[in-house]
């Protein structure tokens, strides 16, 4: 939830336009949770853009090898509002 | 490395072009597990193509409430053999 929050208050207060959240390995499954959760609850005009998966390698220092992690990148996009349409002018005479 | 197979087969085997992992709540991360592996190690002309996430609606029984699940769908595609270039042809003369 602190995610969620992070996120929301990335575009209501900071204004940004897009927000993009990272993660690896087991927390990917929280990542599409919290994109899930912004776009259906909070915001309404928040889509979900380009998502970017990858792969990262780490050491492990205790078996002295390496491994690789998954990574994701999701980026969240607020919508414009639409603008308004404008009335529409009643037909003008064409000048003589 | 059961889940690599089983789209490796799908590639090789059954001769797809495409392939979809689809993946709920935690194995999320495997899914991508899953594509990073066969795009790195095993076909080197398998592409990631359109991710997609969203949620699904699950009933708990014993707790009688429902929760949120999110989804993923990750297209893997096998990018065609490049036609190989055309041997040159030696210039025609014109046909007088």
């Amino acid at each position: 939830m602190n995610y969620v929050l992070a996120v929301v208050t990335g575009f209501n207060v900071s204004g940004a336009e897009e927000v993009i959240l990272k993660a690896r390995g087991r927390a990917l499954s929280r990542a599409v949770d919290v994109a899930e959760v912004v776009r259906r609850r909070f915001l309404g005009g928040v889509e979900i853009g380009k998502i970017e998966i990858g792969s990262e390698e780490i050491r492990i220092e205790e078996e002295n090898r390496t491994t690789n992690v998954s990574t994701m990148e999701i980026t969240l996009t607020r919508s414009k509002p639409k603008p308004k349409a404008k009335p529409k002018r009643s037909q003008q005479r064409k000048k003589k």
